[in-house]
C-alpha cells in the first residue's frame, strides 16, 4: 500500500498539525499531542476524548461546536500517555471538572486513568465514562468488557451538547453513561488495514470470508461467514443488535413505535456507495420492526487505515436523548446543521 | 475486492434509495433516477447538478441547503440519460429557468445537452456551466476542455448560496463562470479503483509509480513520478495551480495577500490521515506564498471506488465569491455550519 506520508514516526504528529489547520481556526494545538478548543466557556463542565492516532477522522476530529471540549492523541493505534491526557485535562478544565469519555481498550484506560489521578492531584475532578458499544465483544450480562466502536460518534455527538447546560459533572456523567446505555453497535471487517510505519496489515481474514463482530483492529467476533450480499448481511447484524436490547435487562426493548438514531460506518475503503445500499436495507428492517429513524449518519468516520468493513450503530431515543441530538454541531469529523 | 452489493446492474438505483433515506425527509427521489429537493422556493433559479454513480458522495449527495436543488444520476461511472435529466429539470424547475452544472466529459455533456433540448420545447429555459478545474487536462488556452474533478464540491457549494438569491438565470450564469475560473485543482492517483459489476481495476499503474495529474478513472496527467513523499508531492502538486493561475490570462494571478479556499480531497482508499499530513504542507506552501486559507474542506468527498490517490483545489477569493462560501450548507456529501 503506497502512503502519503513523511517519516512514519511522525505520522501522528504531522496530522494533528493538518486537523489544526483543518479546523480554521476553532482548535489550537495543546502540549505535545492533544487538540482543544480555543474558546471554552467559563464555568463550564468539560468533555475529554480520546485515543490512538490511525482512525481519523475520529477522535481528535470529534472537537467543536457542541462537540467535545478536547481529545488526547496517541500514537497510531496506540492510547495516548499519561502525560498527554494530563495536559489535555489542564487545558479543558474551567474548574468544574472534566469528564473523559472514550473507547473501552486496556490501553486506553490504563493511560486515562493515570492522567486522571495525575489530574487529581492538582485538584481537577475528573469522572470516566467508557464507550463499549460492541455488541458482539461480550455478553450483556458483562457489557462493561465491551470494545468501543464507531457508536462513538453518535455517542460524543450526545455527550457534547449535553455538556453544554449540565450543571455539574455528576449530571454530564449521568448523562454519558445513559447515552452509552442507549447505543450499540455490529460490525463486520472483510479487508485489514496497514500499520503506516510498516505497510504490514492490522490482521487477516480469508479472501472470501466476513469476519462477523470482528473489532476494528481485528479482534474476535461472532464467527467468519462466507462474503455474501448487503441485503442478506445487513438484517443478519441487525438482528444482533435487536437482541442484545432484547436480552440486556439494564435496558428497555427496542419495540414497535420506537425512535432511533442510524449510523452506517465504513471502516475505511468500503465505499459510501455501499454503506448507503445497506443504509437502504437497515432502514427497510427498521420500519418492518415499526422502529422509525429520528436522525442518520453515514460514512467513513470510524477507520483503521484502507480497511474494509462496515457497522452499524443504533441509539434508541427518548425525549432527553433526541434533546441531545438535535442541537447542530460542528467538527472536522462530522457536522449537522 | 469484497463488495457489499446486491445485484451489480442494481447498484446505482440501490444507492440512490439510500441516499434519499440518509437525507432524513430533506430530498425525495424523483423519475427513474434523480434525487431533488422537498421543497423549493416559488420563484427560484434552479441549480441542477448530476453525472455518474460511483464517485459517492458526489454529485448526488450535494443537493440540501444552499446546495443544489437536485441531481441527475447517471449509472456507475456512466452520465445519466436525457430522460433522467429531463426528469430532475422538470421536478426542480420553479419557472425562473434552470442551470445545469457538472463536470465536463463527453457523455454527460451529450446527455444534458440533449436533456437541455427537450426541456426547452417544454418552455423550461435552461443554461449550462461546465466544471473544468483539472489543470492536468489541457493548457490554459484551452482550458475549457478541462475535465472536472474535485473542484466541483467547493464550487457546487458556491453556486448553491449563490442560487439562493439569484434574480435571473443570466445572473446565476455568470455567478457559476465565475466561481469555476477562480477553482482549479490537481489530483494524483496511486492505484486504481474496480468497477463494481466486474471486480476489474478502472485503470492501471505500476506499484511504484504516481501519476501525477492522472483523472480519477485514470486518464493522462502530466507524467508517472516514483512514489514519493506527502512533503515532496504537495509542493509540486501546488505549484502545478499557482503556475496555471499566473499563465492564464483570463484570471488575475494568485499573489500575496489573496485569500482562497483550500480542499484536500480523497479519490476513496487513501486516508483521512494522507489528507490531514498533505493538508498539513499544503498550508505551509500557501502561507509561504503569502496567501491566507480563508475556509477548508477535507475528506473523501469525490472518489472512485476504492482507488487512492489524493487532490488539491484552490478556489482564489474576493467579496463576490466570499459571500458565497460564508453561508451554512447541508448535504449528505458536505455540511458546513
Amino acid at each position: 500500500m503506497k502512503k502519503l506520508i513523511n517519516d512514519p514516526l511522525k505520522v501522528a504528529d504531522e496530522l494533528l498539525e493538518g486537523l489544526v489547520e483543518a479546523y480554521d481556526g476553532q482548535c489550537l494545538k495543546v502540549g505535545s499531542r492533544s487538540i482543544v478548543k480555543k474558546e471554552i466557556a467559563e464555568n463550564k463542565v468539560a468533555l475529554l476524548v480520546g485515543g490512538g492516532s490511525g482512525h481519523e477522522p475520529i477522535y481528535h476530529g470529534l472537537v467543536g461546536t457542541n462537540f467535545a471540549d478536547g481529545a488526547a492523541c496517541g500514537d497510531i493505534f496506540a492510547a495516548p500517555s499519561p502525560d498527554i491526557v494530563l495536559e489535555a485535562t489542564q487545558a479543558v478544565n474551567r474548574g468544574r471538572g472534566v469528564l473523559y469519555l472514550y473507547g473501552n481498550y486496556a490501553g486506553d484506560v490504563m493511560n486515562f486513568d493515570i492522567g486522571a489521578e495525575l489530574a487529581e492531584e492538582e485538584g481537577i475532578n475528573v469522572r470516566t465514562v467508557l464507550i463499549c458499544d460492541d455488541v458482539c465483544s461480550a455478553p450483556p450480562t458483562e457489557k462493561n468488557a465491551r470494545r468501543g466502536i464507531a457508536g462513538l460518534v453518535p455517542i460524543v455527538k450526545m455527550v457534547g451538547a449535553a455538556s453544554q447546560h449540565a450543571q455539574s459533572l455528576e449530571q454530564l456523567e449521568a448523562a454519558a453513561r445513559k447515552v452509552v446505555l442507549h447505543t450499540r453497535s455490529v460490525g463486520v471487517s472483510m479487508s485489514p488495514g496497514s500499520i503506516p510505519a510498516t505497510g504490514k496489515p492490522t490482521f487477516e481474514i480469508d479472501e472470501k470470508l466476513i469476519g462477523l463482530g470482528m473489532g476494528i483492529h481485528g479482534e474476535q467476533g461472532v464467527c467468519e461467514i462466507p462474503m455474501t450480499t448487503a441485503d442478506e448481511l445487513t438484517p443478519q447484524m441487525l438482528d444482533l443488535i435487536f437482541r442484545d436490547f432484547e436480552e440486556d435487562t439494564d435496558v428497555d426493548n427496542l419495540v414497535k413505535g420506537d425512535e432511533a438514531l442510524l449510523f452506517v460506518n465504513s471502516l475505511g475503503a468500503t465505499t459510501m456507495m455501499e454503506c448507503l445500499i445497506c443504509l437502504r436495507k437497515a432502514k427497510q428492517c427498521l420500519v418492518e420492526h415499526g422502529i422509525s429513524v429520528y436522525g442518520t449518519i453515514v460514512g467513513p468516520l470510524v477507520t483503521c487505515q484502507e480497511m474494509s468493513g462496515i457497522s452499524f450503530s443504533i441509539t434508541k431515543l427518548d425525549d432527553e436523548l433526541k434533546g441531545y441530538w438535535d442541537p447542530p454541531c460542528q467538527s472536522v469529523c462530522y457536522t449537522k446543521l
